[in-house]
């Protein structure tokens, strides 16, 4: 049994169960950390995270009941707040802040949990862009495209380094945050789970902001029921799930937008996936959501992130200009141009918005789109072409970052083939539905398992 | 029996009971609003509220059961949709709108409570201001002090004309807004009930905004029940009240900014009703709470109204600026000049001043301050000077404003004695503790009533 087999409700239950030990995991974590997969991946690793695992064998021996997260390990990105480290958002400028003296909200609860913190994952420089190119530190590579072709393919972003430590085997989740898609879009393009739980239900104190309005402190797991773990946690949830079988779901399709411009092998997927959901019992109905193809107009001029990462940066970046990546001073500096009145007129506008594509959702328990309309690209021609950075980054965008816009919740699940790059299906609602979309995911997980063409694990 | 004598839940009593009939005591509010107490106070009267008051009759007497509001007269801010008419907001420049299609969700739930909607009342222009001066439309007199002094006083703001329709008699209830103090201030000028709920509570839709971030609908009654009656139907609140005792209430007397630089009456009423409050069993402690003392950083430059309001008028305003009240025309122009970066760090102080401000109430049911530190002064020196105008503003609105900062909720309750200028007393929470500070005012509007120096009714 290697890690990359197992999602972590699996190893909690080979600890409790006696059949393995936390430190073993741990070990056994910290070796794929070391490994080649991982470069770039950690901007710093922890001390003091075995202690955790050994702690908790100890108490478990004592007869003390296995904490939630079993002394398992978890990175976190590198935005968050963790007491005695300095979060960097994966910039140089903020190398000279003291240590927190406290672990951020999000950090503490993973913390009283059992988790073992490993360290803060890299990530695109203050989170913007969903590419996941970093200069700085350094790009990880696509841990799960890189077992199928020799191109060095992006991780996705901006929770990079936090996919990449999933995917190889370094920690069995990472704590994030999604403003736009930063965390479906790594999950997706590397074959995991990530849920952008609505945005109020996480605190985001103590952690480094891209856009106030929209940012969610959120995780990537390997399964759908590790979502539900790791959610529970953050979030302070204590209700149990509904446990809906699939047939008793409605879900919708929505026909704008999402499905333009899809790569060919996204398309396969998502048909089949479609196919597999509808065979296995699903009521899927198609829709069309006319207030998505009106979605750029809330985006105009770099929308919420612009106006509130300049507030954010306007004097560091005054400062230090020349120590950002001039691809993110650049989409920085475009909040400058946004009047006050302009922004109130945004904010009002996303409400009306809202307020138009809520009611047309209600009736369904969530609805299925492609996470990211392509796969993985290659490195390479990002780095070199402005162009090309830009137009890859809108479209991995495109999707997720409607469920932001409307304040909702979504959960990416793997649904290509193995042997297949990775494919996202996005099952998302509006605010507050967390509890049935993850419900209405954990059913259908279930069912693409089932399939001839189910995803690979790990 | 005359309607200056009872309220709302006692005249619904009388009808339940077959005392009394909806349109004898519509003819009445009707008879009131020709008055002269009532000059200026309405901006336009509707027809067809005689109707409803009949229709109440005849349904009573086909046995139906009666409506909540029983086909009494309720008067409408002039910022509140109306089917069919046209809210202008104390201004000249929205004349021209067409009629609304449809009531404001405030007013339709009045409406379908058994509200006789009878006119749309004055207010300060634009909602601006707490002093009630409207250059356009005339300043109704305050009917309150009119009966024990000869000075001309101003009625309090915005919500002028609403409480003068509820202190004269022509209606039992005034819907209104509170952005600031305007619910409240004018209640306390004029010796009645006011309540500002937690924003969130009832929708602000089909109201023209002053600050999108603190606009709160709510109303003017005339008891503490009948605050308790309006806001139900307002918020849809189902549970019922907790009816706690005097003296199982655990009260907090703020010692900073609210007690600062009061008029000998107000301070004479507020330590006289705090004295019968201990005398009547009830725990009142003294607390500094020295995030008052630093509200005024929030609301440098004018704060959200300023930039909000320039957002929404910016257009109108370039159109119009001739026609607005300039004393408006220069609060609204003070919005240009806040910066974007300005705008979304003074959303993050709010919250900060909210996170540090909050864990200093817990534990008490609710605080007392005085809601206004100077009784209603006299119309003609605040006419004539600016200066003596803005200064008499910023008293006005002191100590209503930080509850609208804080998110929270206010009742206020008049607690001088017969023949005194009237003093409202402040009863105050935090966000979404509405019902336990209804229940605390009922509580407090008993023991005040008991006492010798109880307060004058209408």
């Amino acid at each position: 049994m290697t890690p990359e087999w197992i999602d972590m409700a699996a190893a909690r239950g080979a600890i409790a169960a006696g059949r393995d030990r936390s430190s073993a995991l741990y070990e056994r974590a910290q070796h794929a950390a070391d490994g080649d997969a991982m470069r770039h991946a950690f901007i710093r690793r922890f001390d003091g995270a075995a202690g955790v695992a050994a702690f908790v064998d100890a108490q478990r021996q004592a007869g003390a009941p296995l904490p939630p997260l079993a002394g398992l390990a978890v990175s976190v990105k590198d935005l968050f707040d963790v007491a005695g480290q300095v979060a960097t958002a994966g910039s140089v400028v903020l190398a000279d802040r003291p240590p927190a003296s406290a672990d951020a909200p999000a950090v503490a609860r993973l913390r009283a949990a059992g988790a073992a913190l490993v360290g803060h994952t890299n990530m695109t420089e203050f989170a913007f862009s969903g590419v996941g190119i970093n200069p700085h530190h350094g790009t990880p590579l696509n841990p799960a495209t890189a077992r199928l072709d020799a191109t060095p393919r992006i991780p996705g972003g901006s929770t990079s380094g936090g996919a990449v430590s999933v995917a190889a085997g370094a920690a069995w989740a990472a704590l994030g945050s999604d403003t736009g898609g930063s965390i479906r879009i790594p999950a997706a393009l590397q074959g995991l789970v990530g849920f952008k739980s609505t945005a109020r239900r996480v605190p985001t104190d103590g952690c480094v902001p891209l856009s106030t309005t929209l940012d969610t402190a959120c995780a990537i797991t390997r399964s759908v029921r590790d979502a539900v773990l790791v959610d529970g946690i953050l979030a302070a949830r204590t209700a149990t799930l509904a446990a809906r079988p699939l047939r008793a779901l409605r879900l919708a399709l929505p026909t704008t937008t999402m499905l333009d411009a899809l790569d060919a092998g996204v398309a396969r997927a998502f048909d089949r996936a479609i196919d597999t959901l509808r065979g296995a019992g699903a009521t899927i109905e198609e829709v069309t959501l006319p207030e998505l193809d009106r979605l750029s107009r809330l985006q105009v001029a770099g929308g919420f992130a612009a106006a509130e990462s300049w507030a954010w940066h306007r004097r560091l970046l005054a400062a230090h200009e020349a120590d950002y990546d001039p691809r993110v001073a650049q989409r920085i500096r475009r909040g400058a141009a946004i009047g006050t009145a302009d922004y109130i007129d945004l904010i009002e506008a996303r409400r009306a918005w809202i307020a138009a594509l809520e009611p047309r959702l209600r009736g369904f328990d969530a609805l299925l789109s492609p996470t990211v309309a392509i796969v993985a690209p290659a490195i390479a021609p990002l780095v070199e072409s402005d162009a090309a950075f830009h137009a890859a980054n809108a479209l991995l965008l495109r999707n997720t970052s409607v469920v932001n816009m409307l304040d909702g919740c979504a959960l990416s699940m793997p649904c290509h083939a193995a042997g297949e790059l990775p494919v996202g299906l996005m099952v998302w609602s509006a605010a507050m539905q967390d509890e049935t979309v993850l419900d209405a995911s954990l059913a259908i997980e279930v069912a693409l398992a089932a399939a001839p063409s189910a995803p690979p694990r790990g």
